[in-house]
């Protein structure tokens, strides 16, 4: 017996219609590439999203064509994600941090037709040009007359293209389970990997993360200002292109300026009121805030994803400024699975027990499955204590990744390491491909890295597994000191003996003066792996008993 | 180009199982028939769900079959939800408070091969069962030692059916498009109608409901407890059966047990946040704690719909007893369209215009588009100002009936007049049934009755339409005074003519000792027109220039 409900299809298009029609006097502020404040409606944004898919059309763009996107948080970007997904093409948003070659392998790996760029990324747009395929043509996110000198072929500009035609434009019903966005995973190693999410799966994440249960704190009748400081090409600012209009919050946009002081600036004069970003630049704003002594008094809550961010940020944030906390884990293939919200009870804890919490990586939030398991596959209690390889199964959740088959097993390998909680909480732990396997057991590089990092003379850290003879693997150590600081092997292993079992305890440390980066800005352990694979083998003394 | 997500139906299913894996500890208390308190948690109700699937599965009862109840707000009613629908068959929510010809008639209809039944409904079942043409047995929630001596034939214990089973059940996946629920309209005229929720329009449905801009208000780590004080029954406790296993709110649930100060009793008790109930229930616990000094200090929000309040209900909630109140309309036939947060900045304007906005009637929510039209179905403008027949569209509106031809032209007609705002606010002015036609224009009778009642020596009021020669309907108030009131006729029209457009107001005053009501307990105006329907045409002297 089938349910007699109407049947309509979850369209990206009907969030920025809802916006328009509901909530169209709100604002959408965003500062331009240029750095002046470009300031408008949803009421004014659906038309001129509208006009661009008309535009697109006129173009020869049909749907399922690829337009890529290598731009920054700005206006026409957020109008691409309606204007492009709402026509029934795909964005591809595509990262201008990333390695040259890196971009001209996703562009032609997509097969993108048409790519947008503003004036700070047409350098880059001008330097892959000569190793794309498939691109007809390049969009550039402005005026004609703001239109730098170039050397690409076939540019056309934004505003004229919107100028050349009228907001009349039904938008298209369509199965809800074409694509509607790509994004590349950032591939650490190996080629990165094209994640397409679809208007259900779009929709069904913004449903999500716009839940009471996911940040919390929202009241009727509030202003909520919100801020996606994580850029628009990673996982759609956090998906606040679309939670956004959805509930009605009005929306800034920081440009292309990530910098402490235009944030400030831009955060202060529009109220934010939630905004979210990765723990350096809310380190860096910190920073800046405190070394002049400035508040933000309209920020509520911040939200922080990406990286686990360090205890004293949190405490800083919370406790000295007041601002809520809202910390989870998620990734481009999943977005939307875990929730930010503390287990019933914690709002009146102690603020340590809150922030210990905090500080887990959020809940699972409903809608995925997540489990953990061992190398075998065996699921693993749900006891806090026990960690194995996390897998995500669920609708917002990828199933492959573009032109490669899916997993067999109908889960996610997520390529993390977690506990998970009975009361749902998970706790990512380490990288799988970075965990220590000695002697059967697991041991967290990140748990090491951390004890490490609480010695006063430790600036940075990185733990890594060597091999050995007997255990498989072990740990070995490899620091920085901070300037002026003389701590040698022994005081740094006695300061970690007590902190951890002694078969966790590293076989050796070693002290460098800088540790390798990935373009991302993250340990490049594959690269200290290298330099130092063979310390291990010689070590076996130094291994406690276990 | 399809996304590349996992292709994952929204079961039913899913609630109750991410509720006990990430939720287990969360309790349900709800009163027995008996009323006592029974209290267990989310990881029990799980297992106890599963058994349900499986004894429903030994009966007979495949996918499609419906499963009717026949039950007040207790943790087996609570079970059905999931057991029922989660295996595949439909439960049909009957409400006992109808006549019982009707409750033969749509169980008839609705063709339940089995009939669920409490202690305080057994009376209803014996009575209609020998009218009813499919049922094949009836389920006793309890134990059946519990079991009164019955009329009925084949008779089966809830808890035995239940013992018979482990809980070892894989819930079935299935498509999200079929049926989950039935619920039948009230039908104040002509016979009740079947709507007919699926496992995608409920998950939605109760996804747009956890959303905080839905209600607002939840803390981060708070303990939310909410109790439907709405029958499961009508619109399923307004989707709390769904909602509060979603979020991982305690549920407490009422049993048969509306009065007030057993309603005090356990929300006092078990620290209620959040309840949900129509006005009339709201004003009789409010007048029992003010009669003995009693507060709730633990309950945040007061959600209501049904019907509007009055205002004197919501300011003596928000003002004397700090309760929040979150009101909006809904129906049967589209749960989850309407929203309860107010706009932006009504958080800090002044009490009065607060409570002006949350006495209209909600706001729109993401994913329905809500319109109004006149009687030839031209589309009106959103100004606040017309007001027209209330229309909806979209994945949570019942597209038909069972067994009736679903509406031609893709829109419900709700039934209601209303207004709607720039702002998305939506404003019911009456039924469409009701509301008068006068020379081409609408009179709202339920302005009419709102502004008689603000007179002192006014106990109850309503306005009909009455035939008229020239203006073709004009509206006729009927009222009844309050005991030892002695305001006549023409003292009521001077107090109506300060508070209106002098075409609007009545042509006559009849005073009558009480008013004909519904089963439902609304005014019955079929039964008023059909006594007053000719009073108008004598009063066109009292037709005032318009």
């Amino acid at each position: 017996m089938r349910g007699l409900m109407m049947d309509a299809p979850l369209m990206i298009s009907g969030i920025i219609e809802h916006a328009a029609t509901s909530h169209g006097a709100t604002e959408v502020v965003a500062r331009t590439i240029e750095g002046e404040l470009h300031r408008y409606t949803y009421g004014e944004a659906v038309l001129r999203a509208k006009q661009l898919a008309k535009a697109l059309g006129a173009l020869g763009v049909r749907s399922g064509d690829r337009v890529g996107s290598l731009a920054w948080n700005t206006h026409p970007h957020f109008e691409l994600f309606y204007g492009v997904s709402g026509s029934g093409a795909v964005l591809h948003t595509v990262n201008p941090r990333l390695f040259e070659a890196q971009i001209a392998y996703i562009i032609n790996h997509a097969e993108d037709r048409w790519v947008c760029f503003d004036a700070a990324t047409l350098p880059i747009a001008e330097r892959v040009a000569p190793q794309l395929k498939t691109v007809e043509g390049w969009i550039f996110l402005g005026s004609d007359a703001d239109l730098p000198k170039n050397g690409l072929s076939r540019v056309v500009g934004y505003e004229t293209l919107l100028a050349g035609q009228d907001a009349d434009y039904a938008w298209p019903q369509f199965d809800e389970c074409q694509a509607s966005t790509i994004c590349y995973t950032s591939g650490t190693t190996g080629a990165p990997k094209g994640v397409i999410n679809s208007h259900r799966s779009t929709i069904l994440s913004a449903l999500l993360m716009s839940t009471a249960d996911m940040i919390g704190g929202y009241r009727s009748g509030g202003r909520e200002v919100v801020m996606p400081i994580a850029p628009l090409f990673h996982g759609n600012g956090w998906q606040m292109v679309y939670t956004a209009p959805l509930n009605g919050h009005k929306l800034v946009l920081p440009g292309r300026n990530f910098e402490p002081e235009k944030l400030y600036e831009i955060m202060a004069g529009e109220g934010v009121t939630l905004a979210a970003a990765v723990p350096t630049v809310w380190l860096t704003l910190l920073d800046f805030m405190d070394g002049k002594g400035l508040r933000l008094p309209s920020l509520r809550a911040a939200l922080i994803a990406g990286t686990k961010p360090p205890r004293a940020l949190v405490e800083a944030l919370e406790n000295r400024h007041g601002i809520d906390v809202a910390q989870c884990w998620g990734m481009t293939e999943a977005l939307g699975v875990a929730k930010t919200t503390l287990a019933p009870g914690m709002a009146d804890a102690p603020s340590a027990t809150r922030i210990d919490h905090k500080l887990r990586s959020g809940r699972i939030a409903f809608g995925t499955q997540l489990r953990i398991v061992d190398d075998s596959g065996a699921v693993l209690p749900r006891d806090g204590q026990a960690f194995g390889h996390l897998q995500a199964r669920g609708p917002l959740v990828a199933a492959g990744y573009l032109k490669q088959p899916p997993a067999a097993d109908g889960w996610l390998q997520t390529g993390d390491m977690a506990r998970i909680f009975p009361d749902g909480y998970i706790d990512i732990v380490d990288r799988s491909k970075d965990v220590i396997k000695s002697g059967g057991e697991w041991i967290s590089s990140v748990a090491i890295e951390s004890a490490a990092l609480d010695h006063p003379g430790i600036a940075l850290a990185a733990v890594i597994g060597v091999p050995h003879p007997r255990w498989q693997e072990r740990p070995l150590l490899v620091a920085v000191r901070k300037a002026g600081a003389d701590v040698g092997r022994e005081a740094l292993l006695d300061h970690l003996r007590q902190r951890m079992a002694s078969w966790w305890l590293p076989d050796d440390v070693i002290f460098v003066d800088a540790l390798p980066m990935t373009a991302t800005g993250k340990v490049n352990k594959v690269s200290l792996r290298e330099q130092f694979g063979d310390a291990g083998s010689t070590q076996e003394a130094a291994v406690g008993a276990r």
